[in-house]
């Protein structure tokens, strides 16, 4: 017997052989220092995103023309950040080796790096990577951790250039955070769609990573997330963002830190499951 | 003895017989497919109007100069739709025969029908039928059904020419839907108050009747929905689409899709109560 | 590849063909009067159920040893009850047939009537419907309605002998279903326990169907359900009742009306997760 | 045209004169020290009321059966107790005066001081108060006021003599009030039918006033209060406690610190509701 | 032994004798007519602080590098206004006669009123008031009290010239209000950035106390008060107001209404943390 | 200038050198498996306590008799359980060291055991450990990691004779934690008051650590928890579980895994007060 409805996103299969793209969840939280809970965040977007049609009237697409493989979660080690980490770089290798597109949905923002590692691993110094957050993740620790939702982006300036990583919307951070940025990064804090349409010719045939924070979106229209900043965006100009990197080479995409807690109209699931839709729509 | 504060509209009265508008609530939510419960829609935007002054600054008018009979709710026959808009269709064939004007309070969109029904049977040919909306609700079935809040605008169009539908902000559905719409009704995607602009002169000395999704206002000021949908306009934005129709010849107004649920501090109540003031000054 | 961690009950597994037990989810809540949402009662107890452990102390039996298929959950036509109880019915009917045990979650009430139906079609006047709940469900009609969550057992008494049906824990009914309800089943108001200790040489022997309505359960252990009702019973008296029938034939059993709604901490799921795994140890 | 239907107690009318009982909310929690918000209790009790049957199977009758009226709620001074409590003394004499009976419901437990004095008025030394709470209410001030929820009683024997006052149930106070309770009324702390039992004799015949702080409860089964005390009665123990007055003279009836806020499930909306349902049959 | 980690705002210690700035919490919620709650508006703006870093992007500047007192909250008496407006005006005298810059937190807006009084007794006509809020405030009387949060910019100009007070973003008040403003204050209706760049030449050098209502923001980005009302600015917008008083004089500040109930993700505790994080930097 | 109202436990101080107890607050959870947010456990405790009077009238006695310093929050290494753990053993030395009365208030379980580990390290063989709670705890590990909130009474007999353990109310576990502790702790599944009088006179005299998971009490009393299991006990038997324990030697005491998620009353962080309060009472 076949099985009935059950929790996967929005028109995905179980067939990884045939699949183009690959959704892998990853409920990890446990070095945030405010609010945890993102490891909700991938059976959420899920739920939510039969919310959605798979038809996009932007881009008169339909995810039913991609064959998305949803994995389901990735078991964590909970409260040893390292064996986690090892547990998604290990998934990230499998997925790239076999040329499937990969999406993976935080838990929190640390589960970024191995991913990007990963990407290292296979793309060497082509590969550049585009940030949208509202935090600068640039410490170099937190608490005395080095790895911590607040040092991913630093901890990436570790396994690639610093001038590859370009960073869009920031608007909180230490001032040694801003400094760093500044003189290291591309570093474009509180815009996101001017400084982006300046820079796509400059990243167009490189291999580019995505990775998403989605309190980059102001809390009015993300309020599930665990570290809520004023003064985002809108849910269309994060969409417009993805649009506009219609005709680069994007072979990963990360979306992080959403949360079912505080969120319980669940648009923040539905917005992130719509960013998904039109990512995939978009990159692969 | 004269009753006490009970749950009425704000400054509505519980006399027809001198009433040019009647409120009439349709706790009807039974062919939703994916979160029930916009039958509380109309019970909460009626607590939720205390919040709001009955004077409008916007066009210097006071909800008190209106005599509003608030009937409160109609009774369903729950998991029956057909039994429940014969319900609907006799009380709008009755307030429209006495000549008052209807506001009904959803439920779910498919209350609209028999409403439209109702007006289709007294302005014939003449009915214009403007349509908010997140969703396009052009589907020929759904699950199996033709009467269904995902249907609805195409079964109104099976009693009024198409031709007279104008359809506004619609930014989801299947890529049929979108043909169809695009083919038939006076469909436009995404835009409100640009379009509606441009169209008002062909309507107005017609009778027009305005059926109002709120998912046609983004998640951000309405979260108390069943089906949110990132992208749409803002409270002003929606509020300015009505009083752009402040010379036009409107002959009744729904506004459906309201639900408590997901919306704690109850921000979709006040701006569905606030709509609906100024509706009534501005139609009435 | 396999898939990771995805939303399946406890220590349940996907191949039908070596299951012993059936669990099979039905979001069907659209007859309900008061309050709908039960729709989401199936996904929620498979969340919850991993708050539990396999195994069970108090029968010192352990559930990875049940072979438990999850099917997921049964695809409805809303608002359309009569196509939904066919659904049912159709793979209650497969179920049966197969020789597996069906457990069946609501949703509401009525979704038992299409399984009891199919039980009395293979066990006859065999058959023992056992029923605890807080509401009779005896009405001849609700609203009009034959149809309905409150007629389910009045229903089910139409294709057996009401002899054959006992209900216990009842508090709540029209003076009518208290009196019919006296007069042709075997009914025992208020109580559940001492009734039930001295029915059970009566019932040994026969093919008896368990259905539970969450709700015989006191609203401040079980909380997450439509129409909650004061004076029920406890967590640990409602586990004492499943155990009480652990030499019986037991062939099928369902709970309903568990929703998630009104319930933050998920105590009526982990609840009735915690019922499910102590009826599969003691039934199966 | 009749109203069709709008936010009133179960099998409640809007008629006065042929009232034999009358209902009347009061929303006022200005003086409340922790957490306010029990202005919304009597609405909150009449939404639930829905949940429950008419008929009571305990009493074998049914509320069809008494005349009730539902006011709605009095307009309150927001605060200003003193207006406040002068507006509720003035319908408590109305309604007294008119040989109905009255259930005011709550608001905080001041609003119990004028109704108390009005029945004083009309009763004198005969008049006996049987009050059921979690907490003594017997301070002479609180944060320097006279006039608060926490002196409520020891206001009230300001008016009669404390000899006339019972209490039951109470868990919660100052050393002073548990003294001054022990030195002057009869104070049965934490317990409640054991020495209700006792005492019923010596008040038949008298006239009784109830007045009951749903928080005599215990949270788990009354959580929607504003100062939840654990360790309190259940559900059952509640309502038999009404039962046991069956033969007496209750003259009149409140229930006070009933509040949605904290209680998603309604369920301590529900058991007032019924607390209600079964006082009216039991003294009316 | 030092305290440890405690509930204070970010930044902020605990030595009055070298504070240069103070901050003094006022759970005062008592005379509000809609929904009471932001007597916890202090605590949850505390605690939602700690989402935020203490260094400013936008000015470059950081609270580190201000000496914050963080008072904590004030002892108010619940249900008397007189007494407890009593005991911040004491504080109030107590801190600008000490020379801090004060900043209150409400609490409901009734609270500026005593504040504003000790600014005018040492400032005289020499003081400006800022009033930004989606509400008039300007009642004479509300429900037949003079002390409300509906009438505190009217009693306030009791006690300075209106012509020194400009009222910014108002979009909710009854005509006699808008009235009244029009003709007494600088009334500016829904309307902020704009007006505020006219008026600052007129202002600057003058001493300005500035009175903010949350709900001046919109309800999408502020859902966390007790009178939401649609259609105000944005979380950048009001940021931008505090922004363009840069060189102006600004000697006391209050924020006010905002309340934890409703607003589950804590969004508007954030939003109100980061005014007062910008007001402090741009402000002392 | 004192401070004012903040946010410490009911009728406790800042000065730690006159204080006879120490309450201090550890907000980790970062091991959890399934709900984290334990970490506000001590925030929410310290708010809901003040519902409650500071005097018992169970044991006659105030909790102002009491000198009691609360320190606030321990700072935690986020996602670093062993530098956390030496943070809180470092901690726990300090009191015990100065002959205080230690109250650790979590937070996970996991943060007991340096607290007991300090406990031997002063008291050597002479230790006796009281567990209360549902789950067992007595894995060797969990997911890989032997530093688990599901492995720490395990753990804890490595410091200590299993024989000086004694294991109350635990319903939940795998088979070999049964096993494990049926034969090597003193191991009372299911109850708690019976058992507990039986080993009184066996522990007299010795020293005692009682450590205490909420979740011991029903999840009806204790909904605020992070692993809910049905079929706990009522608030007044945990109460009366610390009552006798009064001529006991008790050296120590915590309470972990309350949680303000799913709990909007507050009902769990007043259970958890109350019982801090009788246990200081009955303890010190």
């Amino acid at each position: 017997m076949e099985k009935g409805i059950h929790n996967c996103f929005l028109e995905s299969h179980g067939d990884y052989s045939r699949a183009r793209a690959v959704m892998i969840g990853v409920p990890m939280d446990f070095t945030v220092s405010f609010r945890p809970g993102s490891r909700f965040g991938p059976g959420f977007i899920r739920e939510m995103s039969w919310v959605l049609e798979s038809y996009s009237p932007y881009l008169r697409q339909d995810l039913a023309d991609i064959s998305l493989f949803d994995y389901g979660d990735l078991e964590m080690t909970f409260g040893n950040p390292e064996k986690s980490l090892g547990t998604i770089y290990k998934m990230a290798k499998k997925v790239m080796g076999d040329d499937r597109f990969p999406v993976f949905i935080g838990g929190e923002h640390l589960i970024s790096l191995p991913v990007v590692r990963a990407a290292v691993d296979k793309h060497g110094n082509d590969l550049v990577l585009l940030h949208f957050d509202a935090h600068a993740d640039l410490r170099e620790e937190y608490n005395g951790e080095s790895l911590s939702h607040a040092t991913v982006i630093r901890q990436c300036a570790g396994y690639m250039p610093p001038g590859n990583i370009y960073q869009f919307g920031i608007r909180s951070g230490t001032r040694e955070e801003f400094e760093w940025g500044s003189s290291n990064t591309h570093f474009y804090p509180f815009e996101i769609l001017g400084p982006l349409s300046k820079i796509l010719d400059n990243i167009k045939g490189r291999s580019i990573y995505v990775t998403m924070d989605i309190d980059v979106v102001d809390p009015a229209y993300a309020p599930g997330t665990g570290t809520p900043e004023p003064g985002g965006c809108t849910s269309n100009e994060i969409i417009e963002a993805v649009h506009m990197l219609r005709d680069c080479n994007v072979i990963g995409f990360d979306l992080v830190e959403v949360m079912p807690y505080g969120d319980p109209a669940g648009i923040t699931g539905v917005l992130a499951a719509k960013i998904i839709r039109e990512a995939l729509l978009t990159f692969v």
